[in-house]
């Protein structure tokens, strides 16, 4: 199957290009890592997806089964995990989404001994750092940027002990203004939390997933409420374009 | 957006390739329409999905809402809905899915008026058939193939009257054997509902999606509980590949 999953692969990337200007900026915006080849997916591979919200995407919380769609919610982890599944019918993946609303990344922190750790991800995607801004601004939480960035290089660190050799998918944390609860104000405030995450993904050679800067991208063609319909979560379109976007990434 | 659109239809279209196996079977077996062209979506078109559990998926049944990832469920209709609105971000299309567990032929008629004829789509997408088999297997039923065929038959005669000029596309019911819930009784009586929806789609000029077949290719790669986890409903894998047959179909 090596032909045609090569003939596959390089077609699904090619479908990034919802326009020539999205698909350049996925290309120019996912990085070529030294000595670090792509499609990283391998025989028996964990995958696991974490984060807030828009990883949780209304999963079912009892049974957290992998492969299982209920356990997957409805968002881009779904569609990530689906088109995976299909393309490595031969691999023996196991993907797991443990993803919960509202998590900051301390939160993260504190269920990781169980949420990630007891699982063994080989591949660990996390999209965080919304909520460490928005429950900020709102006066629920007193955090800052340096207590995110703190947090998440511990949590790295201590992810990488436990898991040497362990590959890393840091997903760049996105917002859209001009809907329901984003407006100007955040932008500049966030991409603080934004170059954090850059510093950490950087600091730990790890994946760069670049979400804001792709639907930065998809608002020339629609507005941001047809991408994130409420400028924070994904609507469908969203997380379609979020699962080309990491799979473009990764592949 | 012309030639970017085509570029990225003909990418999409070329990932159907799981294998070339499964890419040459659906290509042979999606009919192409005399005098229909291809790439059927249109500016503001309402796109209906209509089935049984496999369509419904685990969806809101309150707000019902269109284009809304939890009105939509998480299998094939939630991933071909997503695709076709990141392709055409710029259509103003409308999706909707009113498939309902359990449901038969009759049930969709019982609730067309409400659940189809009033949301007036230009496109209806029908997958419904393997509870009118299977429910007379387990004798919680008492119709037939004969009363499948002749129901489905008026319900289309119905729409077409109500909206002439919608676009109909006719699903192939599908079941995998060695699986939880089918063994092999199944497989020849299910046929003759299979032909019936055949006769359908011819009778009415429908577009035919060849589920079936294409998951009897699957299978050459994957047990089949890896597709459909009880050898009815979809696993991940399964609705990935059901989205990328139905888009193969129309587009």
């Amino acid at each position: 199957m090596g032909f045609t999953r090569r003939k596959f692969l390089s077609s699904s990337i090619g479908s990034i290009g919802l326009s020539s200007m999205i698909g350049s900026i996925v290309s120019s915006c996912v990085e070529e890592k030294k000595g670090k080849k792509k499609s990283v997916i391998s025989s028996n591979d964990i995958i696991l997806f974490q984060g807030d919200s828009i990883t949780d995407a209304g999963r079912e919380k009892e049974l957290e089964l992998s492969n299982n769609s209920n356990s997957f919610g409805n968002g881009y982890a779904l569609l990530t995990a689906s088109n995976l599944l299909y393309t490595h019918p031969d691999k023996n993946l196991k993907l797991f989404n443990r993803g919960i609303s509202g998590n900051k990344v301390f939160e993260l922190s504190n269920r990781w001994e169980k949420d990630c750790l007891e699982l063994k991800p080989n591949i660990l995607s996390i999209l965080i750092g919304v909520n460490d801004y928005w429950h900020k601004k709102d006066g629920l939480y007193d955090g800052s940027v340096e207590v995110y960035e703190n947090d998440y290089r511990k949590l790295i660190k201590r992810t990488i002990k436990a898991i040497p050799n362990i590959k890393i998918v840091i997903c760049q944390p996105f917002i859209l203004p001009d809907t329901s609860v984003v407006d100007d104000s955040f932008v500049e405030p966030f991409k603080e939390y934004q170059l954090s995450a850059k510093k950490i993904a950087d600091e730990f050679n790890a994946f760069w997933v670049p979400f804001q800067e792709v639907f930065d991208e998809a608002v020339k063609h629609a507005p941001a409420e047809y991408w994130l319909y409420d400028g924070v979560h994904a609507a469908m379109p969203g997380a379609h374009l979020m699962a080309l976007t990491w799979l473009k990434t990764l592949i």
